[in-house]
């Protein structure tokens, strides 16, 4: 898989796409990340790259040229599966969501900024709008990695053992039940006896129980 | 405000608190951030942080024995708002939320990672979980950013221009409208009429047309 981000802030994503899991996936071969700097793309004396909104208002809005320019030298090179616009207003970020473009082979990720960018962009280039949630960000970046992290976990090869990753919450609508480890007991705190038993039909059942208690407490919709 | 960020990855976190807005925020003293590495809170020889669940299955727990150690250094040092656990069980994190998170003074961000933390540490010490959607991701260290991210533009001269943020996406449950700048013609797709007539009064009524409009073709749940 080839993720292309597009951001005015090259340097937030650094450090997240150097460590860990992310870092190992790009080792192995298995995605390749690049960040482009829009400003690379100006088009005009002054470089700029946004500028005040039409109509009046606060906060800057993104222009289209510099994006335009950048979307098309990336689909010279190569076909992309999707453009990707991070906003508030996108469609919201699930599971179901990561695990189909998890699938897919070339992805454009435009992070959004200020204001968000002109509506031209969106209409003429982005195919696919996402939101992780319903709040407010200074900037599209972090969403960006965040939508990276998620997609580039589910590749085969990427998470040492695959099985952990289908245990998650989400993956079969319920949320992960309760874990423990050492010490056993923790200034008589104790883990439940039946962690202990070594009966694993019975720590099985138990699990599942436990799953469907907290997802039913905490997010019923998810059982709907 | 204060916020203590506790995680196994500081390494991923350094970026995100070293650009923009959340540097400025922190240049202007408006806010410190501490980032704290768990390992330097390990209790037994060998530094461990993580164990395998009881029970068995995959995945690695983190231990309550170094959280419980730097959480409660923490509180000796002063008092707490809250401690927060990024967790994709937590409660969903919404606008709401995090206006009413920038209003506290101090923080402790815990971030979940491997395949969480100990249910003890859940029960003993933590005040609040958060999740910021229905995905995995491998830690919750991106997550803690976020909320850090969200909280922290909220807080008054954060944000050069506040008036930005009270017409983002969710203030008001309406999603925002659409946002145009130069060039007014890009290749034959212009700018709407009315955002170049000056007519301020009618600009205000087509923006929030246009949010409403928009609102109820992609989010109808915000109308509800």
């Amino acid at each position: 898989m080839r993720i292309d981000i597009i951001t005015v802030l090259p340097e937030l994503l650094e450090s997240p796409f150097q460590a860990s899991i992310l870092k190992r996936a790009q080792e192995k071969g298995l995605v390749e990340i690049r960040v482009h700097h829009l400003r690379d793309f100006a088009t005009n004396k002054q470089k700029s790259i946004d500028d005040y909104a039409f109509g009046g208002g606060a906060g800057m809005v993104m222009q289209i040229e510099p994006i335009a320019a950048c979307i098309e030298q990336l689909k010279s090179e190569r076909e992309y599966d999707e453009v990707i616009y991070m906003t508030p207003d996108g469609e919201t970020m699930k599971q179901g969501m990561v695990n189909r473009l998890s699938l897919k082979q070339n992805l454009i990720i435009l992070a959004g900024h200020y204001k968000g960018v002109d509506e031209r962009v969106r209409e003429l280039f982005i195919t696919k709008e996402i939101s992780i949630g319903d709040f407010v960000l200074t900037g599209g970046e972090l969403p960006a990695a965040i939508l990276c992290d998620a997609v580039i976990r589910l590749i085969p090869g990427v998470i040492s053992d695959e099985t952990s990753a289908l245990t998650d919450s989400f993956q079969d609508n319920l949320l992960a039940p309760p874990v423990y480890t050492r010490p056993e007991d923790y200034k008589g705190h104790k883990v439940p006896d039946i962690l202990l038993s070594g009966n694993h039909t019975a720590i099985e059942k138990w699990r599942e129980e436990k799953a469907l208690e907290r997802t039913q407490k905490r997010r019923p919709d998810l059982l709907d």
